[in-house]
């Protein structure tokens, strides 16, 4: 039987969407029936939205096609929206199908309706609310276009709950014999004027490049990072990464560039010094809040060259300035590690030992600043991997990212670095990733502190009251994070010295399941 | 020193806002910081913000005067919609405080920024953002007095963190010396048309009262349940209670109103046997979706009655009919609890045992029907006390709201009577239990499913499919509720047998803090 939702369905495979992230409800009901006549399509349960939504954002990114989420009307999508403000950052492909009333009903105001457009929209490129079970299949063809445009976005699709049900003749999308992939390959620009920007990088007087991340030939893939080293060199120029990276690769021998700095003084030390500001995939340098003497943006556009933007080729017009500028080819550079002692375990010794143990491949998705920071700069050094980041400000999305990185990525490993803060808004992963068995490592830095906001109120050397003490403090009582594993099914260990983090992730990197180890602070 | 933010929080503390429900971030440092000043104002920290709005709704509920809630920009206020939602319908009073960027760094696109404005409208009936520090004073006693129009509702007060800091002289809104309770003290009807509509409640046939619930004075109150089953009695009517009430007083002696079924067969059963149905406080009733062959109003207009709505004084327009019909006095009705044996735990049975076990006074907040519909029959036997239950279908709804009405009323106990799948939602919650050391008795009834879905999926007589089967288990794992509350700080037991809940709840009624009690099912 054809209905509105099984004509969905198959057209949303046909373009190549093949993952549902779902937590459905009464009003979605008609997609669930639609899913027993498409095997093909995976269906990842999620026992909060939000979970759902990171998970949608993580598989987009490391494979640049939507996954579908599947939330219950406006409440629904709701909870998954703060994932999809960071998704929405992050440039990220995804398809939100939101079921809603019958069409007829929806006039009556029941309990569950809401203004689904207006909580959509904010966080969605294109909405569209299907008008016919005639209309389903055109628009869910138009989801996945729109999902691609302005270089990845989220969309949304509102589909009332009789347009699902309704039977229908078995369509097929104009033109959808097409090869789903090839529609949304990134195209090199042909407008780039090599001579030009060459011109304009050998005038300047000190050259800074901004990478930004995505997918393989965004500014932080290997060959943009490669060809910027390069360049360089031949300029004596310096290159940073963009401070939240939707996706980077990272290690094994790529060149180690810093992560613009986060707080104003540090980033204006770093830009202020060039007459040349050049944007491979970052966007404009904005400081993260307004401070008060800091202008907002931090470049004035007259420093700036762009070279593209998030979803452009970016490896291409960097390989062509390498090479009018006669940059010797890219070496593959050594990086130390810091050591480690054993010894009680430090943000430092933390970030060291896990970037010794990374193996070749891994994804690592990192949330939080005690350890991500130390990080990224110890992970210089270790194999060839990729790395994930918190891009909106949402926090609460590193877990889910890397449920959906899991997904996306069956053949690698992913390792997520995480505080004890930011993981509790979506703790309800865990629960996702001991069902799927997925070989996620979980680390969870447990400071028992938002220390990002203890860091914000200590700024011009403050001392923390006791109303900021207590609303940044999770000490009274601690969070078991092994009893939290546990109760979800996922493996865990408590540790507390680099010596049996150590060993601790050796174990579980070696495991087929998850693990969580909670890194005592 | 005297700042936006200081003065905000004087004229909410002048105007009757005593309680804070918060998960601050960066751009709400500076009211933190006001809040060192102001140590009237109790501040309870959520570790995610549906946790906050769900606690503003039950804290709502039982004082009748709006909670703050304290939210981190869109994606922070995004989090806590649903609850919000759920607030909506129940008439609640709360104010929702979201800080913003600096009012100049806005137009940046900084990674945090979003349109907040269209976040908050669908759940919001009244929307402001503050333009200035000469602004926030008015706004803020402004968004007080707009909590509780409309029968009480949500209302957001968007605050950019220049505002917050900026300094100013201390200032006092005018008129804040008048009492604060005064103004929102419901006022009986001057209009109500006694003689008319005992005229029309004699001519009826078949009379159906539907009693909406709130305050103290709401349909649902005491003092209306009683003049309705006064009503009844000489009418020869029956009354339900709408089926999700905000706030119900039941058991000790009143009358033993049955909800109206949530099914819209049951429901049309009652409501087309009546051919006048009066509406005091519960809503036209709506079919909870849209069901094919059902229409969704249940009763045509001309077949209604309305003595009020919900916020108005119900209780004295039903004295007045039933005094005009000379209804006897209401006398206290006794009401059988079910009686249960020692065995395997069945919804009936633990329905019986905890209205059995229920202590005078204590507020019970219902969510999930395994439990919810059993309790709900069973408790017109127990000692008095309040109901709380879901009013918008928003789930993860239960646990919060128990939070709320904990902190409102430290007199009173509180009991949470959830299922597994709907409390996954906010979890979190237990940790604010505990660390708030609140006397909330948490029973889960853990039967490993979305039951309701199966309900739903299972009308019409169809079979569960393997993926309708898949998406509503929670069963692979099943969750170890016994680990998650002890994770949280929280007093666990896992119970099989009515005789072992019976224990545990006996000992969970005697301790000073939270204990959770997972019931098998």
């Amino acid at each position: 039987m054809h209905t509105g939702a099984t004509e969905v369905l198959a057209v949303l495979q046909q373009r190549g969407v093949h993952v549902c992230f779902a937590n459905p409800g009464t009003t979605e009901l008609d997609v669930v029936r639609a899913l027993e006549t498409h095997p093909a399509m995976r269906c990842v349960l999620g026992l909060q939205e939000n979970v759902c939504t990171g998970a949608a954002d993580g598989y987009g990114r490391m494979t640049g096609t939507p996954a579908l989420t599947l939330l219950h009307l406006g409440p629904g999508f709701a909870n998954g929206i703060a994932n999809l403000h960071n998704a929405r950052r992050a440039h990220t492909p995804i398809i939100n199908l939101i079921g809603d009333h019958m069409s007829w009903h929806l006039a009556y105001d029941a309990p569950l309706t809401s203004d689904i457009e207006s909580l959509a929209r904010p966080v969605s490129g294109w909405v569209r609310r299907i008008t016919g079970t005639a209309d389903a299949v055109a628009a869910a063809a138009e989801a996945v276009d729109r999902s691609h445009d302005n270089g990845g976005q989220g969309v949304t699709l509102i589909f009332p709950a009789d347009y699902q049900a309704e039977t229908v003749e078995a369509v097929r999308p104009p033109g959808a014999a097409a090869d789903p992939s090839a529609a949304f390959t990134t195209a090199p620009r042909t407008d780039f004027d090599v001579t030009g920007c060459a011109d304009r990088l050998r005038a300047a007087r000190k050259v800074v490049f901004l990478l930004g991340g995505g997918g393989d030939t965004s500014g932080l893939g290997e060959r943009a990072q490669q060809a910027a080293a390069r360049l360089c060199d031949v300029l004596g120029a310096t290159a940073y990464a963009e401070t939240f990276p939707a996706r980077a690769a990272r290690g094994g021998g790529l060149p180690d560039f810093d992560r613009l700095p986060y707080f104003p003084e540090p980033a204006r030390a770093v830009l202020d010094a060039a007459d040349l500001i050049v944007l491979a995939g970052a966007p404009t340098p904005i400081t993260y809040f307004g401070y008060d003497g800091h202008p907002s943006q931090l470049v004035e556009n007259d420093r700036l060259l762009v070279l593209g933007t998030a979803g452009d080729d970016l490896a291409t017009p960097l390989e062509a300035l390498a090479d009018a500028l006669h940059a010797p080819a890219y070496t593959p550079q050594h990086h130390d590690i810091p050591g480690t002692e054993d010894g009680a375990l430090t943000p430092a010794g933390i970030a060291a030992t896990v970037a010794r143990l990374l193996p070749a491949g891994v994804i690592v998705s990192v949330e939080g600043g005690t350890c991500g920071y130390p990080f990224y700069a110890a992970s210089a050094g270790a194999a060839r991997h990729t790395t994930l980041t918190n891009t909106g400000g949402a926090i609460g999305q590193g877990l889910p990212v890397a449920l959906g990185a899991a997904v996306a990525c069956p053949d690698r490993r992913v390792v997520a670095l995480l505080s004890d803060g930011s993981t509790q808004y979506t703790i309800q992963t865990l629960w996702t990733l001991a069902h799927e068995a997925l070989p996620v490592v979980v680390l969870i830095a447990a400071n028992h502190q938002y220390g990002i906001l203890r860091n914000e109120l200590k700024r011009g050397g403050q001392a923390l009251g006791d109303r900021a003490t207590g609303l940044t403090s999770l000490d009274r009582p601690r969070i078991d994070w092994v009893d939290l594993a546990h109760a979800y099914g996922v493996d865990a260990a408590s540790v507390e010295t680099t010596g049996e983090l150590a060993a601790a992730m050796t174990r579980a990197l070696d495991r087929p399941g998850p693990t969580l180890i909670a890194m005592q602070l």
